[in-house]
């Protein structure tokens, strides 16, 4: 008989639309967590990541609140339409697609979410590949931001989990398959045309991952020509 | 010859309706920034505190950005109406108008502006009285936060200021006198009554504040009884 849950089985959790975050979530489920979502709502390019994540917290029937907020200040490729999105960054430099201290925003609602709930963890689904580009996914900058919280909040023990912070993208697609995720209710691209591009750098990180992990990526319909064309350079 | 202002010379301010920052703001203002205003629209019991906000920086022509938020998980009196505005609260202890990690949101939009328009500084209206209740106001919180934001942004070197962290209320507005602050502009009652309720903590620190100050409140107005009446406990 299973315990009535205490107020540490409560967990927030940042969904997007893409498989970090989802297959986070699985995670969070399957250590018995009671799953608390985020969702966000930052006026970025396309609505389509959104509705993938509200589909993938609707499928496993957890509790989820869409959080709208605007920065009107612009100044990333992932807000502001002057921006493009490039085909190509360079690895080591942080790429045009940062949003200025997004993570830092994100989190700072969970951890208002989670005091006000009784919840002492919060799961992102930051990892390695984000890290090298996204100063907001390193860990340095997530156990510093653990710590700033808790001396700013009347409950002191919030901790920030990134389950996935060294797996690369074709171990957290293994995991993910372990566990069950449907990678067709994730959505990767940084366009959101009715199609992935195969060519922005997420595209590309998601085929490169499929391809490592040797499984096909269910994104692959036949409707889909640019991304299957893509999907061969990495096989 | 004044010249042309380095990038250093901007700064954000947080902007609420009350006192202290908007003797923050005239600071700055005198310290020679370029000032950025945030104001926070995050759905508080009453909108009489924007419109203060946004009169103050209109009057000093300063360009001012109000976000919209909302925090649907309630937890505060200020924001949840099935909680009563207390008349008297201990003054060691968390109020329950505390706003779960309403401040760790502020900054964190507020360095994701600094970082979008090139400021190097964020100036915020905390201080002791505030510290005392809030754990979002206290110095360890601020310079930890700080040190967290700098880990995760592009930009590495933002600055969270408090010039009124040590400063009392009567204090703060003899400052503000002295910097020509129109406190008429101003409003500090957690209630949003077509006049203050005199009642509250936030009217009797600030009637407080004016009393030790020996300076007549302006919204001691006569159509005021309950302000006025309140107002002589503090002679």
């Amino acid at each position: 008989m299973r315990k009535t849950p205490k107020t540490s089985d409560k967990a927030v959790v940042l969904l997007s639309g893409g498989i970090d975050s989802a297959v986070t979530l699985y995670l969070v489920l399957k250590y018995g967590f009671r799953a608390f979502v985020l969702i966000f709502d930052y006026r970025q390019r396309h609505k389509k990541e959104i509705s993938y994540a509200v589909r993938n917290a609707k499928n496993l029937a957890v509790p989820f609140e869409v959080i709208r907020i605007s920065l009107p200040w612009g100044g990333s490729a992932l807000t502001d339409r002057s921006i493009q999105i490039p085909e190509k960054q360079a690895r080591k430099a942080i790429p045009v697609t940062y949003v200025p201290a997004r993570n830092i925003i994100f989190l700072s609602f969970s951890v208002s979410f989670a005091e006000a709930i009784g919840a002492e963890k919060i799961f992102i689904g930051a990892h390695i590949q984000d890290y090298s580009g996204y100063p907001d996914c390193r860990p340095d900058f997530l156990t510093s931001f653990q710590n700033a919280a808790n001396l700013g909040i009347k409950n002191k023990g919030i901790e920030i989990v990134a389950p996935l912070l060294k797996k690369r993208k074709s171990e957290i697609i293994e995991l993910g398959l372990s566990l069950g995720v449907d990678f067709r209710n994730t959505w990767s691209c940084y366009r959101g045309g009715r199609t992935p591009c195969g060519k922005c750098d997420s595209c590309r990180y998601r085929l490169q991952g499929f391809a490592q992990a040797k499984v096909k990526d269910p994104l692959l319909s036949r409707e889909n020509e640019n991304y299957r064309e893509s999907e061969t350079n990495f096989r």
